[in-house]
C-alpha cells in the first residue's frame, strides 16, 4: 500500500518534471533526476513525516525495480543502436571517439591522483572517475541532435557514432572495474589486468559468435511458436543469458543486457518484430522505470558535496566540459571539419548522465566510496560530485549545441 | 546473479511448458502452472543443491516481481474487455452469469460448512472459497472459444459476456472478504456488511465517475505533452490512484488496476493509442511477468493434498464442474438456446485459473489457511486444493467444449 503511494507519487512527479524539462529545451531526463533531488531535499527535512519516502533507497523491493530499470535502460540502448550503425561509424568518428576517451581519461585520472587520499581503493577509485568522465550520454546527445534537426545531418551521424563507440568502450572499462572491485584485487599488476582482459574478449566472443551466428537460425523458428509474445520473451532470455555470463566471468550483468539488445537487431529477427519488441521495451523503460531509476539516483545525492568539496567539484566540471570538447573537438578540426562544427562536435560529445549515472550506482553498491575508513570529504562526496557533473554537463550540452550550431548552420563542410 | 539465473529459468521452463501445452490444445496458462508444479518438486527435493529455487516464494524482490504480475495481469484483464462489452452482454448473459455465480456460491459455501472446523475463521475460509467458485477464467474462455472458431458467433459472445460478468461480481466478492480479513472482523453482521457494501459502492462510484466523466477530458491534453510515452504512464498512474483508492477502503489493489484497464478504453483516450498502449502491457505482462506470476503458484501447490484431503478435493472438483454447468447452462436453456449449446455454454464458464489463483495468492498471503492453530489438513491444504481444482477445471474445459461444440456445430438455435 505504502508502496503503491510511492510509485504513484514518483511516477507523477518524475514524469510532470520531465515534461517541464522538455519545455525548457532540456532532456526529460534532467527533469526526473531534478525530481529526485527535490523529493531527496523533502524526504530529508521530513523524515519522520514520510518514513518510507526517507528508506526508500534501502527498500529491497524498490531497489529491485531499480536494478530491473538498469537492466531496461541498458537494453534499450542496445536496441536503439545497430551493429551496424557502429561498423559505418568505425572511420572519421572512430577517431573522434578515441580522443573523447582518452583525454578525459588521462585528465580525470590526473584530477583523482591529486585530490584523492592514499587507501587501498585509490586505483579503483580513480579509474571510476576517469570511466565516468569518458563516457558520452548517448540518448542525451540523439535527442539534442533530434530537437535541432541535426540528427542525420553529417555531423550529426558523426557524433552519434562517436558517442556510441564511447559507452562500448566507457562499459569495457567498467568492466575492468567491477572485476577490480569484486576480485578485491585492487592493485594493478599486468597478470591480473590480462586475465581480465581474456575475460571481457571470451565475453564479446561468445556474445558476438551467437549474436551474428546463433541468433539468426534461431530466431527463424519463431514463427512456429504458438504462445503469444515468442519475441519479447526471447529478448528477455537472450538478456538474461547474456548477463549472467557477464556476472559470471566477474564483470557486470548491465553488459550483457546492453549486447543482447544490441544483437536482437534487424539482422537476427524480421524488422517487424524488432519494431514490435522495440515498442514495448521502450514503454515499460520510458513511460515506468527509467523515470523511478533516476528519480533514484537524485534522492540519493548530498548536495553538501558543493560546500564540502566545491573546488573538487568545479574541477571536475570544467575537466568533464573541456576534455570532451578538446579530445573530440580537436581531432574533428584535424579530419577538417570547420571550427564551429568541430566545437559543435566537441560540445555534443561532453554530455553524461546515462550510463555514467548507472557506473556510479553500481560504484556506490559496491562500496567503492567507503574506504580509507572512515571515508575523507573527497572520498565520501565522490557519489554526488560526479552525479552533479552529470546534471551540469547534461544541462549545459543542449545550451551549448544550440548557441554553437545556431551560428554554423548553413556553413559548409571544409574539402 | 542467483536472481537473474532464476529468472532465466523460470522463464524459459514457463514458455517452453506454455508452448507444450498450447500444441497440445490447452490454453498456455496451464503449461506454465505444470512447469512451476516440477520446478516446486525439484526445489523440495533439492532444497540443499538449489536453495535459492527452494525459498524463492519468501525472497521480497521475487514477491515484489509477482505482485507487479498480479497489477499488470489485472489491468490487461481490464484492457481487454470494454465497459461497451459489459454493457451489450448486459441482456442473455446476465441471467447465465447470475446463474453461474450464485450456484457455485451456494454450493461451494455448503461444502466449506460442511468440511471446515469451526474457528474465527470460518466465515471468511468458508466465502473464500465459495468465491473461488463463482469466478471464471475469461482468458481461458476466449483462447479456447478462438481456437474453436466460435469467439464471434452468438454463444461466443454471450459465453464471454457472462464470464465477465462473474469475474466482476467475484471481485466484488474478494473485496467483502478482504474488508473481512483486513478489518479482524471475521463474523457477518448486517452493520459491518452495509459499511463493506457502503465503500464498495463508494470505490465503484468514484472509478466510473471519474472514467466517464474526467478521463476523457484529461487525455485530450495528452497530445499536447511533449515527453515519451504519456499514454502508458497515464494508465500505470490512473492505475495506482485506483489501487491506492482501493486499498485506502480495504478493499484489494487488484479491483483497481482492473478498473483502470477497464475504463482506458477506446471512449477515454483514442483509438491508436489504446492500442499502442495494450501491445506494451499485453508484452510486459504475458511475456514476462505473467508466467513467472502462474509458475510461482505451480512452485507453491502441496500435491499432498491429494493424499491427505483426497474427498475433499475430489468433491470440490466435481462441485467446481457441474455447479458452472448447472447454474450457467440451465438459464442458457431457459432462454431458448438448445440443449448442446446450453452445456457448451455451462462448460465453457467452468474453467477458473485466472482471477481465482489471484484471489487464492491474496487469501494466502492474508494468512486465511492458518487458523485454527495449528490447522487440520482441511485448512493447511485448502490453498493446494483450490489450485489443484482450478488446474483441473481449465484442462477439462477446452477438451469438454471442443467435443461438446465437434458435435454441435451447425445445429441451429431453437427459436
Amino acid at each position: 500500500m505504502e508502496l503503491l503511494y510511492i510509485l504513484l507519487v514518483l511516477l507523477f512527479v518524475t514524469r510532470l518534471f520531465g515534461e517541464l524539462s522538455v519545455r525548457l529545451g532540456q532532456p526529460a531526463l534532467v527533469g526526473e533526476l531534478v525530481s529526485g533531488i527535490i523529493l531527496g531535499l523533502i524526504a530529508n527535512h521530513y523524515a519522520t513525516t514520510f518514513p518510507l519516502l526517507n528508506h526508500l533507497p534501502e527498500n529491497p523491493v524498490f531497489q529491485g525495480l531499480t536494478d530491473l530499470a538498469i537492466f531496461f535502460l541498458m537494453l534499450l540502448a542496445g536496441l536503439e543502436m545497430q551493429p551496424g550503425d557502429l561498423v559505418k561509424a568505425a572511420g572519421s568518428s572512430f577517431v573522434i571517439a578515441l580522443g573523447g576517451v582518452i583525454v578525459p581519461l588521462i585528465a580525470g585520472a590526473a584530477l583523482a591522483w591529486w585530490f584523492l587520499p592514499e587507501s587501498p581503493f585509490k586505483i579503483p577509485q580513480t579509474l571510476f572517475l576517469a570511466t565516468s568522465l569518458a563516457v558520452t550520454a548517448v540518448p542525451v546527445a540523439i535527442k539534442v541532435l533530434m530537437d535541432l534537426g541535426q540528427l542525420t545531418s553529417k555531423i550529426g551521424q558523426v557524433i552519434v557514432g562517436a558517442a556510441l563507440i564511447d559507452d562500448v568502450i566507457g562499459l569495457l572499462l567498467l568492466a575492468i572495474l567491477t572485476g577490480m572491485i569484486g576480485g578485491g584485487n585492487t592493485s594493478v599488476d599486468i597478470f591480473s589486468i590480462a586475465i581480465l582482459l581474456a575475460k571481457v574478449l571470451l565475453f564479446f566472443g561468445v556474445v558476438m559468435l551467437s549474436g551474428v551466428y546463433i541468433f539468426p537460425r534461431l530466431s527463424q523458428h519463431f514463427q512456429f511458436l504458438r504462445t503469444d509474445e515468442v519475441d519479447f520473451t526471447a529478448l528477455l532470455l537472450v538478456a538474461l543469458a547474456f548477463s549472467i555470463l557477464a556476472e559470471s566471468l566477474g564483470l557486470h550483468f548491465i553488459l550483457g543486457a546492453f549486447m543482447a539488445g544490441l544483437f536482437f537487431g534487424k539482422m537476427a529477427v524480421n524488422s517487424s518484430a524488432y519494431d514490435a519488441v522495440k515498442v514495448k521495451v521502450s514503454g515499460i523503460t520510458s513511460g515506468f522505470l527509467a523515470p523511478l531509476f533516476f528519480a533514484s539516483i537524485g534522492m540519493r545525492l548530498n548536495l553538501d558535496a558543493l560546500g564540502q568539496v566545491p573546488i573538487f567539484v568545479v574541477a571536475l566540471i570544467l575537466i568533464a566540459m573541456f576534455s570532451k570538447l578538446l579530445g573530440s573537438g580537436l581531432p574533428a578540426y584535424w579530419l577538417r571539419y570547420t571550427k564551429k562544427d568541430s566545437l559543435a562536435i566537441g560540445a555534443a560529445m561532453s554530455a553524461r548522465g546515462a550510463v555514467e549515472l548507472i557506473i556510479a550506482e553500481i560504484a556506490l553498491g559496491a562500496g567503492l566510496f567507503l574506504k580509507p575508513k572512515p571515508p575523507p570529504a573527497i572520498v565520501s562526496n565522490l557519489f554526488s560530485s560526479v552525479v552533479i557533473m552529470a546534471l551540469v554537463t547534461t544541462l549545459l550540452t543542449p545550451i551549448l549545441l544550440r548557441w554553437i550550431i545556431g551560428n554554423t548552420s548553413g556553413t559548409p563542410t571544409r574539402t
